[in-house]
């Protein structure tokens, strides 16, 4: 797993000069089929992350945000969102984040996140505990869920009946917080905050992220409590400990 | 005005360094009667700048977010958020600012925002082109209202009717995001964002970042389009421009 740790450490420091070359350019945003942004800085990261992954493994499989998936029945597969939280990134706030993961056999088994502008990048995953810029982080404990501290990036995430089910852990917790995409994430893995429930996600959004929550200590999964992957349905739950997640899991349902 | 804004960057190399030194260090957290949070780090903070104020410009008034105020009759009244965000600031984010406005006969005339952790120190006022680390920043213009990028902390802030009208201008622009506290504002300024729409706000949140928009070319008002001071009623809206502007308030009415 060290050889992959750094591996990601490579990637990242490749991704993170682009977008900090292009961080605070006006850039021009074009549209998605989806309506979420892209820009220049997105297809350049994600054209030199993949090229490197496929002159280093031309065996494994990548599954990208802006350019497709190949080969994603490989043994290991990365999953790369160049830049979650391309909104942010456009509107010059600088809590954005590079996610790469590597799937094996299906399971995210490690993850990086990555703001080359904090210069803050967070690492985790099977047998890796979590570190923040080498040094390891864990998620704290304690917090019922009325004392818990809750991120989602915006309510505008959940569609229909799903607002209502996140409305009800939003009226329990003590501080719900919104507009951090990935960076809530690792504030949870650096234990500044209990919980994150979201919705509307796509497998590049949340698998880095899955390893990066387990190895400090926290647990992720969909609503169902179902292990997350490739094919979950894009609603997902960061806690910092079994009884916060059971909880909010019981006002899911 | 030069020797004023002199002295708002001695004042803000007073706080930042107390801030960075409680970032991040699990502070515990009081609740205020408004149940809003403040730490030992909020405390510090207004302290060393109240006493610095006092020396230095001791028939000035100063009106604080956590001690109180003094001498608000005075000709010159500072008004001083020394942790604006503070709800961010304890979960580990790093988009908070400290805020301190001059009033001059009640008319905000200087205002800082610094965030000492991104080291970013917005200026400006009457006469005081809007600087960010000493470079001068404009809002952008030409945007249509549908076009916008529109910022708010959080739809929590929106109370009653106040929401449903909040929700007019959020259902017409382009894009709707959450989460910056006063960092909005710096972005507004810096030519990033359109539209900001906040409500809830008390003096100290509002007083120094009008200044600061209108010395980047933008327009600052509460809802009914009359100039913020010590007596408005916390809802503001910041504009790039005359045209979105008028939009707006043409739906908050």
């Amino acid at each position: 797993m060290s050889e992959f740790v750094n591996f990601c450490h490579i990637l990242t420091d490749i991704s993170g000069p682009i977008i900090r070359s292009y961080f605070r350019t006006h850039l021009t945003v074009e549209d998605k089929p989806d309506n979420s942004p892209v820009t220049l800085a997105d297809r350049a990261v994600e054209r030199a992350i993949r090229e490197k992954i496929a002159q280093t493994y031309p065996q494994h499989g990548i599954y990208g945000e802006e350019t497709g998936s190949s080969n994603t029945n490989a043994e290991y597969v990365w999953v790369i969102d160049p830049i979650d939280g391309t909104k942010a990134f456009i509107t010059g706030k600088p809590l954005f984040g590079t996610l790469i993961a590597l799937l094996y056999q299906g399971k995210p088994v490690l993850g990086v996140l990555d703001n080359p502008i904090l210069q803050e990048r967070w690492i985790g995953g099977d047998n890796v505990p979590t570190t923040l810029n080498d040094r390891i982080v864990r998620v704290r404990s304690g917090f019922a869920l009325n004392q818990a501290t809750l991120y989602a990036t915006t309510p505008d995430m959940f569609k229909g009946h799903d607002y209502t089910l996140f409305k009800k852990i939003h009226d329990v917790v003590k501080l719900p917080l919104y507009g951090c995409d990935c960076y809530a994430y690792g504030l949870l893995a650096s234990g500044f905050v209990d919980l994150v429930v979201e919705a509307s996600l796509s497998p590049y959004d949340y698998c880095a992220l899955v390893p990066i929550i387990e190895g400090a200590g926290g647990i992720m999964t969909d609503w169902t409590g179902q292990a997350l992957g490739l094919h979950s349905d894009g609603k997902v739950i960061a806690a910092v400990d079994k009884q916060i997640h059971f909880q909010a899991l019981e006002l899911l349902r």
